[in-house]
């Protein structure tokens, strides 16, 4: 596991962190108010400075990092701070919300569990929502706003009668819904694991078993600001967040809490198949040391009766009893019988 | 164990979670003060919406979640907001209570210990209270109520003699006091495991051990913002609560109070023997070696003896010694006493 | 041991959760001011139902919740509400302070520590003071308040010359004091069983200390909340705590806080004592394992060389070398005290 | 170990907890004021009743609590409150400060490491101050205070030309001065521990270690309030403690968390001191196991192999071979060392 | 380890804690304003001590605390208090603030991680800032502040036009930035011993865990408090942190509280290592005593056989037979096969 890629570089200096990552950007404008909705794929920022129409709400969707000028001209015709410019695109930030007065600045994890390599991704989600207008940055492209998008297409919807602040809630709402979805992914993960945990425990599962204990620690590393992001933007007043967005906000702050108590339910199920995993081999050895004692216990005692009638002494009348073989081989089924009940009835082995 | 249903699946968007129950929703319509108790079985909720009297108070209980279409109506009647109605038919709620300036929603989670399987099931009951109704939504038929509508009977009863805020009261006092029918059962298993634990340690206890714990830990987290909920209430000011029914409420607190003391007290129960069935099979361990050593210990040197005795060598002078066999016998005899005494003095084994 | 009494029945409705003892109830009647005392056993409560004379402190005590019918007459004659009346006689309450207008409720636990059965019991003690009177409840007969009784026997004592705040904190502090004794018992057997402990560690052993924890959680549990209920009371303003009164509710204060932190003391002690004991019987493992690798180390090497002796080949010249035999003894020795030595060195046994 | 006196008896009734300590009672008598300086040992307690003066700070400073009636008498003299008397007198009160509106009471605890006995003792220290004097009362004569005194000496000290606050401020530092001191030397023990546990583990040092926690425990116990009694002394306004003196009373706050956390490092050392004793038993045990576990599979199949040569079959063509003697050797040997290299190569013995 | 240095030395009084370093201390001025920047190295401190000019911002950086008689020389020069003085040449402060009303005093820690140790060495960075100036103290010479240097070199730069608080920001800043480096050499570290341990646990390992351990405890105990500080700067109102600083202040507290989620992120993995680690030893028993049990079980029982047919009796017609041989080889070869295979069965061995 790359132990520093999860904990981050120190932080940059606007330079993209997502360097690597060779995705185009992408950006996309949608523009709507009760009546209209304009929605385009956009080739330059360029094309996003409209004038300011304050009937329309204006949303710029930018999907990638790659291309820094792309972002400082957006910043520079919505004059935001450079700090936040930094921010979005130092791509490993903790969730929070930065007020600055003509503006809130928003970071939020997208949170995708890779089935294949058994871990969580998470992108960084940049938010700036001013009055008439929301900024999104995601670090790639993804689905993720579809669903606000297939909303907005539909001129009924409150989506279309509120302001910018219903916009940024729809766009929060999204990414703490698909955090659902991931973990149910991990709760079948984690069922998957403790049947095979009951089958044998491995030193395999039990590597596992530290894998997804690191990646809730992460998780709840990544989860627990939101709430606090949340709780803040509930906090301001109207006109910023209107009364009506309050109520919808409540109800992602409730989606997050029961995403924390999920992440803390896994966690407590996780220590317990720790548990579990070390009373396992804690078991298996006294299984082992049982059957060592009970072949012991038998056979030694009588292995020394062989001994004492495979002595040479001269003088041993014993030996030349006419039963005595036979004889001999009874004394030692008793002897190791009489063993055996004794120490089966004392509950040693 | 199904480890998804517990922790729940993602927010839906107003489809019923209880899908698969098919029990069918029953509906109560109760409208009472002081002098009339009207108490009937709808069929259909139209039935319900009878002109408001501000002198009665009308209290509508439906059990089973299955029909959207019922809530929805009861919804538009009462005015209630679309969140208060997803919340309603998601079942996996956890208990809040959320105040909308003409009515409060309270979600709780009615808790019922199933012998059969050892597990307990949470249902989650929806409660609105307005100025002169309540509304209230159980996941299932159950007879959690039926005290309170005994009470109603009864026309000196504070209940019929007080408003909507006393009936909210009451249905709440009915599932915290339903907990602690709960917690009996569960101390009786407790105790159970605990003589069966001290008698003989065995994996199968370990896993009772730890059902239990995961219990605790769901009732934890289904009752700890009950707690929460009630302080909530009891803050409010008349006419919504009137100080007379703040005492009461007060009162639940305290029980709430108590339940959770008996969780932390349970689950310190459940600690301790995870503690002494750890420090039982590492006993057990000593013990099974111990029999190893001891027969080790006598029956390897004598059995050396034995070898030495049967060496072919040629010039064995003692081998032709008159009592020489029995000599031989009475050293094994007096090696192997010496052995485990010196042993035992050392308290070694 | 009895988990479900330990953590009690549910909230009972007006009926004494005291049925089964069978004391009768004893109450005493005692009127005072700076000049005069008076105080008597009373047969029936009404005698107790004297004309109010606000120059006189009245104390109401009564020992035993077998009768309610006698709380009841009292909590008309006091108007005292129906929920005290409850909590009253469900003697299952945790420490806590109401505030009803009038009068102050206090729910106090006095504990007492049983040699015999080594547990503690708990025993709860009601208090209700209003301007002019105090009545105290216990579960049964004790001289517990004694000392207060002969302190209020002294003209110029404090307690005479100052209101039923005084008075209520004076039975407060009686209650906390006797903790202390009850402590000084406890400190004697942890130190007893710490001695057992180092002399030799038994599954016994462990089954005391994990009741001895047992019993600091629960007595943890009684006295935490005693804690807030005075410092509850502290808060309260003239003239229902006097400011001098305010001055001694901080020594019981203080008090409380040492007992909280004797308990945590005494559990620090008693998690030492886990350790301890897990690591002796650890070591006793390493014993018993060395004590078999000693003798399994020693006697196998040379029983293989009897063994090698001991073969029936024709060809065996060295049978019948003339000092075959004492010189076959000898070369064991070696072996087995080279093995020995060679062991011992690398410090493995 | 005496756990009852390290958790201190009920609160007594103004009888000296010291009775045992022979130590006589010394009284010593200090005005000064910038110009003036008086110091002197008195030898009853009137020659310390001097008319107030108040362009002069008196400190009295006893030393031994074993004469309550030298105390009571002071406090008659300066009309202290009777509770701050007892809680001079009952060494075991934690520390605090209590705030009677003339003068203000504070308990601190002067703690001195015994080397010889390897714990920590705890002396209580007392002081009351008012707006010109300051009462210190030591359970026994020591020279904490004489840095003090020292720079009263020196007419140009800040001391001289400040008040009775400064002069409080200036015990209370010294006291906690004192305790880096201590802290030094509970340093090196660990370190030493350390050296001989790494050297080999023994149950002696678990013992040790083991006080060593308590100790941690006791000194946590005493030291915590103290950040919070100069944590209020700081928040109280002029003139009780001046501006300046207030800058102080920060820095010796500073202090006193730099205690905590040197007590807080100390016990993670041992913690891990601890993980590294129960690390190395279970390391002992594998490597007593791998010895035992090498013999017996090097020897057990060779005697097997003995014992198939041993046995007396009379058709044993293989005992007849020529070179069928050596040649056994040779096979045993190459059994042996097979099993040797296999078992080794696996890396499980 | 030396114990005792990490933990510190009583607080010393005006004595230079750095003694035994020997680095000369060196001195530089920078005075600047948006058009002029004037930076020299100076031998003497007499030479800073300028003409106040309140157009320019001083900042005068001292590296090395060997002389106290210069820091004593600017304190009189910047009449600093003499506590300050103390904390300023006393280098083992704990990271704090201290706000005089004409400055504010900031204590940090400058981390820097020695491979060749692999330990973390921590040294203090006093900074003094009143309106128009800056004093840094540094405990030695190092380049952490070259990039502010570099900056100010820049006439654009906001640092030039901004006041001395944004230069106690950007030293602040270059100290936290430094932390990022630091973890990124720990997590190559842990990276590495998380390899060594899945390939090899050996005590080494347990010891460099421990190590590790104690290192990320001695860092959240130096960067917990300089979160505080930077929330209390933030806290302080214009004209002492201008609103412009502010939000830069909050971008150095957001780094802060990532460098403690990165050390809690550490935390969490090395106690897993730990567990795995205890777990490789256990199931390296496990192995050990499998294979003893293996070879036991195979060899016991057949050895004893070897014994019956080595007896002397005389009539055992057994032996007589004329495969009697092959054939008591077959049945040895017989049982340990099927020991192997029913106890392999049985998952016991």
């Amino acid at each position: 596991m790359n132990v520093r890629s999860e904990f981050g570089p120190p932080s940059g200096r606007l330079v993209s962190a997502g360097e690597k990552k060779s995705d185009p950007v992408r950006i996309s404008l949608i523009r709507y108010n009760e009546n209209d909705l304009e929605e385009k794929e956009v080739k330059t920022i360029e094309e996003c400075f409209l004038p300011a129409d304050p009937r329309l709400v204006t949303w710029i969707n930018i999907d990638g990092v790659e291309d820094p000028a792309v972002i400082e001209k957006i910043a520079i015709h919505f004059d935001i701070h450079r700090l936040v410019l930094e921010d979005m695109l130092n791509t490993d930030q903790r969730p929070k919300t930065d007020d600055y007065a003509d503006y809130l600045f928003i970071v939020l994890k997208s949170l995708r569990y890779d089935e294949k390599e058994g871990k969580v991704n998470g992108e960084q989600v940049s938010l700036v929502f001013g009055p008439n207008y929301v900024l999104s940055l995601r670090e790639r492209e993804s689905d993720s706003f579809n669903p606000v998008k297939d909303r907005l297409k539909n001129p009924k919807s409150l989506m279309r009668q509120s302001g910018s602040d219903y916009l940024a809630y729809a766009l929060m709402d999204a990414i703490v819904d698909n955090y659902f979805v991931m973990f149910e992914k991990i709760g079948e993960e984690i069922e998957d694991l403790e049947e095979e945990l009951i089958a044998e425990p491995t030193v395999k599962i039990l590597e596992n078993i530290h894998d997804l204990k690191r990646t809730l620690i992460f998780l709840r590393k990544s989860v627990w600001p939101v709430r606090e992001v949340i709780a803040n933007l509930e906090k301001l007043d109207p006109p910023r967040i209107t009364r009506s967005t309050q109520i919808y906000l409540r109800d992602v702050y409730d989606h997050t809490v029961r995403v924390l108590e999920t992440i803390e339910g896994y966690h407590d199920l996780i220590s317990g198949m720790l548990d579990i995993y070390l009373s396992s081999v804690s078991n298996r050895l006294n299984e082992v040391m049982k059957v060592l004692t009970i072949i012991a216990t038998i056979f030694i005692p009588i292995t020394f009766l062989t001994g004492v009638f495979g002595m040479n002494f001269r003088n041993m009348g014993v030996l030349d009893l006419p039963f005595a073989f036979p004889g001999s081989l009874i004394l030692m089924a008793c002897v190791a019988g009489f063993l055996l009940i004794y120490f089966r009835k004392k509950r040693c082995i």
